[in-house]
């Protein structure tokens, strides 16, 4: 049976995944595919409420449980929305999945990779997405656009040199699995990301 | 730097764990100790708002989403209460910790319990209790005396079955961990349960 294909977006706060996420849906729709949208952490009812904790400045946790916590909700949306809707031979297009977990608890909490390895095994076995779209900002021009965008959370909350981490794994990342992530330098104007964007889609849908 | 001395009680639900604890933490106090009172899931601020989560009737969740959330969950009571009061000389007494998710996650549910192995050497490396007091009752009577109690949780309204399946899988572990895990048949009355509770607590007030 014909499988959907796994698209995620990846970024550090403020890089435009948003953004770029509804009109990739629309180009996937014009192509002729059912596109269900997603986001991480998030995406099933569960996984709201743990996003909500999750993302609460009032709360303090340790990085290990914050990590478990991504990988719970993470669980779910597999159970619930991915893997049901690729068996289904819908697209789906999750903002932010398994990367973010190394780019955000190893990277910027600094918690060791290999038990990151160990729950990504866990939880996902073998899948991984076909595609991640890596948007890449210097970490201060992520966090200017995110300042200006008003209330910080949890994690938006956090200083210029835990970004600095965060992307230098995201980039690390990049460089390690260069088949399925792209990077997308989203430092130029929205239709230069655009177009650089629909060059990756169009070469995926070419080669399904 | 002496250290206190961490011991957990497991039972299916209905075992009659909770009615021990106070009695527990009262004769510890009285033998010169300072005791921490705690419960899994829970014991935290963040710990106790996935524990409304877990027993909430309302959510369903996969079996390995379940099985993080606790693990999430102790992985906080490790680090702000379970540790700290250990390296202090305190006492701690937990209603509830990993053999539950044994006999819970892998038992009731039939998660493969290599799974669970996983996440008990991630999250508490080789740390263990230094004793556990499992208090066995057959699983019709656990129930009986659950549903006296009035409303139940998302746990406690599972099916006959199911009990004897986390039963099952408590005695399995009671027999593994012997030299740490003392059985305490609880299907007697509450002088002769809180005798064979006493003996072995003094035994290890006594070999400290």
């Amino acid at each position: 049976m014909k499988q959907g294909k796994f698209i995620t977006l990846e970024g550090i706060d403020g890089a435009g995944k948003s953004t770029q996420l509804a009109w990739i849906a629309e180009l996937l729709q014009r192509a002729g595919k059912r596109v269900v949208v997603s986001r991480e952490p998030g995406g099933t009812a569960l996984g709201e409420q743990l996003r909500a904790l999750l993302l609460d400045k009032s709360i303090t946790m340790h990085a290990e449980t914050e990590t478990l916590l991504m990988f719970a909700a993470r669980r779910e949306h597999l159970d619930k929305v991915i893997l049901p809707a690729l068996a289904q031979d819908q697209w789906v297009l999750s903002d932010r999945f398994t990367d973010a977990s190394f780019a955000y608890q190893s990277g910027g909490r600094g918690l060791n990779s290999a038990k990151l390895d160990i729950l990504e095994q866990w939880v996902q076995g073998t899948l991984q997405p076909d595609l991640t779209l890596y948007f890449d900002v210097p970490a201060d021009v992520g966090q200017q656009r995110v300042s200006r965008g008003g209330v910080v959370d949890r994690f938006e909350q956090e200083q210029a040199d835990f970004f600095l981490r965060v992307r230098a794994a995201y980039l690390d990342r990049a460089q390690r699995f260069s088949d399925r992530i792209k990077i997308i330098d989203s430092n130029r104007s929205l239709p230069e990301v655009k177009a650089a964007v629909e060059q990756v889609l169009q070469s995926l849908l070419h080669h399904e």
